[in-house]
């Protein structure tokens, strides 16, 4: 029912997502900031896809990810029961900072799409740190 | 990784949730009423898996399952990538009410469990409904 | 400690917001979509202060305040205990949709902004409503 | 609107909470994991009146309050816009361990009340600390 997919461009991940009661509002839909849990399920399944354990990092005292900003249009909303499918896409990967597409549909239907830029930090300083050349390959689009 | 999974006993079944940073808190563990929210999800898909869709039930103008009261014990923290087990069983059926004793698990490990009372009322006038004979015998325990 | 603030400028209001564990992530911060809620608290109190009740507005079958889309950058975390105060200005109002610009402080220092268009829709068909001469009137920036 | 208030018996704290579409779900009410988040806030409240910051807690490596059990009871819903009262008393006072009633009423009708454990431990073993003699006296309901 919910789980992440498999894609052949390594790049791109689908993850799909069931609609609760808990992210649903009084106006009937899902309330706005949850589409970023959503989103963020979707980023961490992408880098345990890649390997990369967030829980491990931090235990290791190594870096953190963290959003540096996002950018995200509601177009039509989802409700309670619906099966959505957040795909994930690498679309630049930087020194210390990524920047992620995701879209979120039903059914094939684009209901929100955001930009994100997650930036790779010291857990204790917050400084940026460099993502290791194993995370920029990872990271890398499969296009490039 | 997560979803749904039968059981022979049909008044018992298991939903796999993976734990988030949306739930966690800053005491580095799962946020104490975010339970309730992987409680709720398993509830959801026990009535699911039972063919009553609550969205649905919400578009006839027919009843609503509510919440009346909840009892919980915390034993063990769950930690960020945990993958945990809800398993929901029914414990027993009234009129216009279900008793669930709900557990989570992690590799076999009980981390808390409840029980639950959930009524099923009027969505207008939130007065309790009786169940209908189909719902009566859908959440029949297999052992009764 | 909390509550909304009066401001000679009727377009800008201030509301305070306490950070609790409920907000906060393993991360040791204020989990990112989080302050999506603070913000739309900031929001509801602008329209509570211009005499605006969302509730009344949805008993009333009238409009929805809808958000459109966003961008929000993340400069400072916040963590546990803080109190932030969050700034919410009209921008611009339109025909059927409002921007608004709210920025999230800590004695003075910027933790994050955002630029967010809300629009007026009707609560059963989801179809732009156009807001009505006092409503214009209400959100209509001082300086303007 | 929000905020503490005092009361002349020590053990007791009133915490006023607004409802806003966060804290709502497509059910037109209150999500029910959400009163627990308003009781949180108040034993936060109930505490900070008492001079123990939570956060100072946790960067000192001292102690960590964590929520063992707890019974709540839902009687009626809270809805948008609601301003809830949350009372908050201690009932019992043990050498690791404190029990919390609180109500969360509207304009003096009860919606929900709950017992609440909570324990005081050690934030890396997780293991029972003793209460100091100044958090004993603290805890201590006036009338005893």
């Amino acid at each position: 029912m919910t789980g992440a997919h498999a894609n052949p461009d390594p790049s791109i991940m689908d993850l799909s997502v069931r609609v609760y009661y808990e992210d649903t509002d009084a106006g009937g839909i899902v309330y706005y900031a949850n589409y970023l849990r959503f989103m963020e399920r979707a980023r961490t399944e992408w880098l345990r896809a890649h390997d990369i354990s967030q829980q491990r990092l931090k235990e290791d005292g190594k870096g953190l990810f963290v959003v540096r900003d996002l950018a995200i249009q509601y177009r039509q909303p989802a409700v309670l029961d619906d099966v959505l499918i957040v795909r994930t896409t690498v679309q630049t990967v930087r020194k210390a900072s990524l920047i992620f597409h995701q879209e979120v549909r039903r059914a094939g239907e684009l209901l929100c799409d955001a930009v994100v830029t997650v930036c790779y930090v010291d857990s204790a300083t917050r400084r940026p740190l460099p993502l290791s050349a194993s995370l920029q390959t990872a990271f890398k689009p499969a296009r490039n």
